[in-house]
């Protein structure tokens, strides 16, 4: 694993944050050495993205094990332990993610307590944490080979022109990340002439942390309003779109930050394909459509405010949907580290997830 | 003519315009009292939009004559005032409206110059500018219903919801406005239920100028992401669109604010009807379809920085086309000022532009 972005690094007993909340003008590192400054940091979105708040909680029961005066378990230091992973939980109550990643290791470490000395817990911890994210970047791999292949197989030319939504990189998902993940490897292949990056409002992950990504990574591209996707796929400038997602159902409807399906269409009339990349974990079989998924309303304030500073007259008022579905039937193919789902979805999506 | 927002008022000799630089959070007054003020006031942006920057060169024109110290006309001043018009154009070179309609006035006045006294011109040319701010306001008001009935007609029910993009109200094309002027009309009859405001990025005239038009009519609306198109009309939130046009080729394909033709292509995946309102000066028969049209590419700096305030990285760059064409087979509707323009585009509206 070879990283050019590293959103979180583990160096000698001290965990390393990029400061995401500063990005991409500032890189500052957060060094986290106690459970309490990695909540913080979880809670303060120091990092961001499902995969790499997990991974940060990881490497937070590491450093409480790491912490702890006693050397040898009993029932009184289980109990402890307990107490810190649910605490640790609260830093984002809502990412399930988080929740999730934590169970898993409370639920490693408990089953050997008694018979483990605190140094045990600590390298069984560490070697755990490095591996969800040795698992990820594999995963992340394995996903951009699968879209990169079916993208040149239908296409075949030297170099393709890719457009994306939101931020699904190594900022989000760690090492190489989703389908920004597609790009950062076909470019390690030589295989990417120009990247647009649309600035995705009102958070402007885009502008803001992909194109930081891009720049990193000396990958050409240009960031567009989003409102330019029908400019662009007129001009013939686009060959392919890949995106992530949050949830995936049954028959292959995708939610995803807003602005994903307003893509998809566009990208449909002008008959350009369109990938949702995503691990098998972003699937939930038993959500039979789209329909069933719910939309998050957020703060107005994103909209009607930038940085604070009022856009809008002070009487008007913003719908802010976080993210919308994407309906199967707009999506070339969905890629999980699994390999390429390709329509009818309402068949292959389970056939491939369940492999 | 009774306009809830008057942009542009002349008032005991005075012109008063209402400075657009600081809405929505401040509405303040300049006062123009001579050529070279108005020539400041259109080039530093007082005033937008086409029409309105023809309105004011107008009563420019005025202002020149009433400042003047000779009573009888001669060849002299006759040279003195084509100077005047000539440096007045220069205030914003590429405007073709501008140039337009300053040539209007020059022309008309040329005609009896040596037969008038400098008030026969005054009078004159006062009137010419009252008269084509009245003649537009007529204009306006038959596009809005004429586009009303055919919404009514299509779809009857009590009241609806429309969604617009950019602004295209009062403030851009005098009193009503065209597009944004079918939801004020539709308002004064008791039609409107919501309007969905697109904040239109890179510039954001929809969050700061028709959200502001709507609160000072008490139209009932929300700001939403360009993004959220799709998301409003897959739950039924929109029964039409209506938009506004720089330039309309003889086969319906039009060119207006980037994001345009992005918004058109999810109002036909979604069957939600979708209006182009612009009046007859905007048609250019001469052009046979949209391809003939050239997109102007704007500065990057207006999409990497909000308010001089960098978002991107600094190393990122922008692509900022400032308009894109909508295939006329996109438009369920074309208004002008002598009717409602259907398909087949491409015999109907030379058809109804030559009336």
């Amino acid at each position: 694993m070879n990283c050019t972005i590293e959103p979180i690094r583990w160096e000698e007993d001290l965990l390393l944050l990029l400061d995401q909340r500063y990005l991409p003008h500032e890189e500052s590192l957060v060094k986290v050495d106690n459970l309490e400054a990695c909540h913080r940091a979880i809670n303060e979105m120091v990092v961001r993205g499902a995969p790499c708040i997990g991974f940060t909680a990881l490497f937070g029961i590491v450093l409480w094990i790491k912490n702890q005066t006693w050397e040898k378990t009993d029932s009184s230091n289980l109990s402890q332990f307990k107490d810190a992973a649910r605490y640790l939980k609260t830093a984002r109550p809502t990412a399930v993610n988080l929740a999730f990643e934590i169970d898993r290791v409370v639920n490693l470490l408990e089953k050997d307590w008694s018979v483990s000395s605190r140094q045990d817990l600590y390298d069984k911890a560490l070697i755990f944490a490095k591996y969800q994210m040795e698992l990820a970047y594999e995963s992340n791999l394995s996903m951009a080979k699968f879209c990169l292949d079916d993208i040149t197989g239908n296409n075949p030319k030297g170099k393709y022109n890719f457009m994306t939504h939101c931020n699904t990189g190594h900022l989000a998902c760690g090492c190489l990340g989703t389908a920004l993940g597609v790009i950062s490897y076909a470019s390690t292949v030589n295989k990417v002439n120009h990247v647009w990056v649309d600035e995705t409002r009102p958070y402007m992950q885009g502008a803001r942390l992909t194109s930081y990504e891009l720049v990193k990574q000396n990958i050409s591209h240009q960031v567009v309003v989003e409102g330019a996707a029908s400019y662009l796929m007129r001009e013939g400038k686009v060959d392919a779109i890949v995106v992530g997602a949050d949830r995936i159902a049954n028959n292959g409807d995708t939610a995803n930050k807003i602005g994903t399906s307003t893509l998809a269409i566009v990208a449909n009339y002008y008959n350009v394909p369109f990938y949702v990349i995503a691990p098998t974990s972003s699937f939930d079989l038993s959500l039979a459509s789209g329909l069933e998924i719910p939309i998050e309303l957020r703060n107005s304030e994103e909209i009607l405010k930038f940085k604070n500073i009022p856009v809008a007259p002070t009487e008007a008022e913003a719908l802010n949907p976080s993210f919308d579905i994407t309906p199967a039937s707009l999506i070339s193919g969905i890629v999980c580290e699994k390999g390429l789902i390709t329509p009818p979805f309402d068949k292959n999506v389970s056939k491939v997830v369940n492999l």
